[in-house]
């Protein structure tokens, strides 16, 4: 019964899964991801394990075409990405810089592979983080959509981009970069990464993680892109859970180019961090007219939130210093 | 410092109203929406106050230009429909029609009032339902954002009916009512308006409500339109708190044209609702793919959708038969 439709009114696309419903719900006596578990074996640092429950397949049945309306097979690859044999870890961020670099390493050699395959137009890597946006398993993981259509919020970006591009000959993300790099909203910098909460954040606790150099597609980062990657992620990660004194649930999506249908010139690869906790530690719910209308409600400022994630960061920094 | 800001990779409108983070949390032992509360007064059936914690506001402070970034005014309004003296009602489907149809009447006059201020480009009507996903005061009410901006959400709709139209020379919206109507996902319909879970659902109890004629505005719907919604809005939320036998947390909106820049014949309004427990009555969570990507998980068939809300559906109209 799972196939792929599509809202004609926005484009937006849809992962019908019914299947779905049958899986665990933060199960207290046995982790899938733990060393030993049937599909993780020994002998591992981090792996990317195929989900049990996927919302895309290799083997998704053919759909018959609608006459009307968008319609496909949900073919692809849902996987998770298990970041650590350690179970009680809060998240990715209490990991060895050398460790998250591994899981990094991973991701790109598995979308590297993805890239093969003509049916794949799209490798969506997220993370969710949080019992209170509703994450299942707690085992610090993360997750690879590999997709036959192009995430609508992305597609978005790539159109509003391109326009940019061929209207003044530069890069939107590149133009943002550089107003960022000058404003109150950096919470860090290194030589090839900024991170900072954009003019425009959606959400109450939210950084953009961008490499400076103008690059399209994950596996197009260079070995030292990726090193000061996993430095970055540590630091951002660790910022932000410290910003309010407790441990924050964040979303995490990378925004790269598609692999289809190329090149992409005017498009710019980074991660997008959503903290979920309004300044005074309560959640921050999308409503009706966040989700009904994307019109979003901020109920801080981009410019108090940083001085807030960068504080965290600071604690993280000298902790650090503190443990070398 | 409230102010509006847009994000120009993705067209988003940000409503950034630090202020709100003082506004009470169900609070249990007071409700401003009561008779005799400081704001609301005595002799009423319904009223329309204005929101204490606004995004927008008529006295909202002049904003510095960006050189970069688009950043208005957060001039509007925001206001709350209290729809009942009564406060221990769990949802507006529990008035009578005539109630109901009054709540509409009020919001029909406000609109026209907001239609002849030239500064309001957009008149979004909602309501949020249930703890689950964030109300704060349980008394029954909707609201109003009187908004200088199209909502991003309508902004596309309005153009991918926009070229629908333009290409085919008809209503991207009645075609899908045509083929909606012959489809399983029917809920109810009455002479003029249809019921349906859309082809293309994003959420597990999601219902789309249509008047069948080719209407842009809701100022615009005659008598017996705003007579028959009432008795459809009522049927249909009463069909949706009953789909899995417990009340139903769900988000509903108003999508109808902008107030300027019209006319728009390619356009056509609705109500969405979104009903947010999966069928196993757990919430439904907007996590990365969805919040980061704008791609969406059902764990459900919009087929499978329409048949337990139409069992709803079936118990309301009965025991509404019993009562007369």
């Amino acid at each position: 019964m799972s196939e792929i439709r599509q809202d004609p009114t926005t484009g937006d696309w849809i992962l019908v899964a019914p299947r779905r419903v049958s899986r665990p719900w933060q199960p207290s006596d046995f982790c899938p991801f733990d060393p030993g578990a049937p599909e993780t074996g020994y002998g591992w640092d981090a792996l990317i394990l195929p989900n049990r429950y996927p919302v895309v397949a290799p083997d998704a049945p053919e759909v018959e075409p609608d006459p009307f309306y968008a319609r496909l097979r949900a073919y692809g690859r849902a996987l998770v990405v298990v970041e650590t044999p350690e179970h009680g870890l809060d998240d990715i961020s209490d990991l060895p810089e050398a460790q998250i670099r591994r899981v990094l390493g991973l991701v790109a050699e598995e979308m590297a592979k993805a890239a093969s395959d003509p049916a794949i137009a799209y490798f969506l890597f997220f993370r969710n983080k949080g019992r209170e946006i509703g994450v299942s398993l707690t085992h610090p993981h993360s997750q690879i959509y590999e997709l036959p259509v192009v995430p609508a919020r992305v597609a978005r970006e790539l159109e509003r981009s391109k326009s940019y591009y061929e209207e003044r000959g530069r890069c939107l993300h590149c133009d943002i970069i550089s107003a960022e790099s000058k404003s109150k909203r950096v919470v860090a910098s290194w030589p090839r990464w900024i991170a900072f909460v954009p003019f425009y954040a959606r959400w109450p606790h939210e950084v953009h993680l961008y490499p400076t150099r103008h690059v399209q597609l994950f596996t197009e980062l260079g070995e030292e892109e990726l090193d000061e990657l996993a430095a970055a992620l540590k630091l951002v990660l660790c910022g932000l859970n410290k910003a309010l004194g407790k441990p924050m649930p964040y979303m995490m999506v990378l925004h790269q180019a598609p692999l289809r249908g190329g090149p992409y010139p005017h498009y710019h690869l980074h991660f997008e961090i959503y903290g979920m906790y309004r300044p005074d530690g309560k959640l921050k719910y999308a409503a009706s007219a966040e989700t009904g209308a994307n019109i979003y409600t901020l109920d801080t400022t981009p410019e108090d939130a940083a001085e807030r994630i960068r504080a965290g960061v600071e604690i993280c920094s000298a902790s650090r210093l503190g443990h070398a």
